[in-house]
């Protein structure tokens, strides 16, 4: 297992859970005295941080909600992942995808410039805008292959025959080399579709977006499931536990959402 | 025609030019006094803008050599565009793709934070992906389509009956609604495949990345262009033109390449 799978291995042992709360800062969902004001992302993100760290494996912001924010955004996304200072690994949402010697840049902006753990890549562009991310043998990549959104139909699908998520991940299971770098993203509102993928994926951790406000299965989680690896399924949800207080006792609303989703997802 | 394809139709009149100049910043590649200083991303650009401002339909900065200088690169990104202050289209070349709440935000970073006139987006998610960016009246959507690098043949070619690519223009070309804000990127090493592409494109704009560098045959811009709309392909050239000189007199020798390579692409 690589350095990356095995820290978050390790903290879904100690905190017997398989959830990745997602940081997805929309201000304009910020709680009590927060709300609207995009100059506390990074305080909302430590009420979060304090209220979940124990009770989860991994934390995702997605870097477009940083994004927007402009360099103010940008610049809480780094002291986020500076206040989380290794306590739980991160995984950057970012879902770049560009030609070699552009996703090398990518893969600096991330691994080197911000430290995350592990990040998202988009597989379309295919190996050449894969492999900059693998050179990084401490870092982990959840390669997208099957996502938890509707226009999921349009291409990964198709054809029926031998449709594209199941290319992606057979060919995912071929570039991790059992280097233990590469991981797969399947959405956990496709949960009847999730056993097939795993059937080819060997051991190849999976991160599960879609559980939660977008609709997501549990049953997905363990059809998930492998045995035989140290790391189980990542479980992400986002809105549904940060925003799930809005009172001035948001931080403890968020704690309880995130130790329901926990117990309900369950430990490996 | 949407109203960013008719500010880039003007332009390659205007100028008589089909040739977009990539700004893809690296240090290490800068010229003369420059070279290795990542504090002067914004004077190279300046350089390069001045040089060529007259002979290009478009400018097309990659963010990913902007986010891997952190902070001082985003700035540098942002003074550029600023600096163009619409005297060129400037195509933002991001690649993003994420569900549709996501995508949102990346383009309120895009359109809104950083004034793009036109952004590259992934189409691997689907309509949602790419929804929220045609939102945008008087903005440009090139959506990767075919690419110029070794890995498009991972996905994008396969399977042979009815490669992935194919299905992408179609959908393009569906999604637009003839509302004109839809265009593909079509890698000019592919030149074979380009009026197949063509043929099921409609009048959607190509952007055609890969000449210079990284070995583009000029034959394919002939094939993707199209009579009846105003606007002719884009052709992208970014290392060809922009590092072309390493000397004091490094602008006079970005200003002969671009020159000459406006020239050999021809105007439409």
């Amino acid at each position: 297992m690589g350095e990356c799978w095995a820290r978050i291995a390790s903290l879904q042992k100690a905190n017997a859970s398989r959830l990745c709360v997602g940081l997805d800062v929309d201000p304009s969902k910020f709680p009590g005295k927060l709300k609207g004001r995009a100059g506390k992302v990074f305080e909302f993100n430590c009420g979060v941080i304090e209220a979940t760290h124990d009770l989860v494996c991994a934390y995702k912001p997605n870097a477009a909600f940083y994004e927007a924010l402009g360099d103010d955004g940008m610049r809480a996304l780094k002291k986020t992942i500076e206040f989380i200072c290794g306590r739980v690994p991160v995984i950057l949402d970012v879902k770049r995808g560009d030609i070699g010697n552009t996703a090398a840049q990518y893969a600096v902006a991330a691994f080197d410039g911000l430290d995350a753990d592990a990040v998202t890549v988009n597989p379309y562009m295919g190996f050449d805008s894969v492999e900059p991310f693998l050179g990084y043998e401490d870092r982990g990549v959840f390669l997208l292959c099957l996502t938890s959104n509707s226009g999921s139909a349009d291409f990964q699908l198709c054809p029926e025959s031998d449709p594209l998520y199941l290319r992606v991940a057979r060919k995912a299971l071929e570039w991790d080399k059992g280097r233990g770098r590469l991981g797969l993203v399947v959405g956990a509102t496709h949960a009847e579709l999730v056993g097939e993928v795993r059937s080819l994926a060997g051991n190849l951790p999976f991160l599960l977006p879609g559980v939660g406000a977008q609709g997501g299965e549990l049953e997905a989680v363990n059809a998930a499931e492998v045995t035989g690896i140290g790391l189980g399924v990542v479980v992400n949800a986002s809105r549904s536990v940060i925003y799930a207080g809005q009172g001035d006792n948001w931080v403890e609303q968020v704690r309880k959402a995130a130790l329901e989703l926990k117990n309900s997802i369950g430990s490996k």
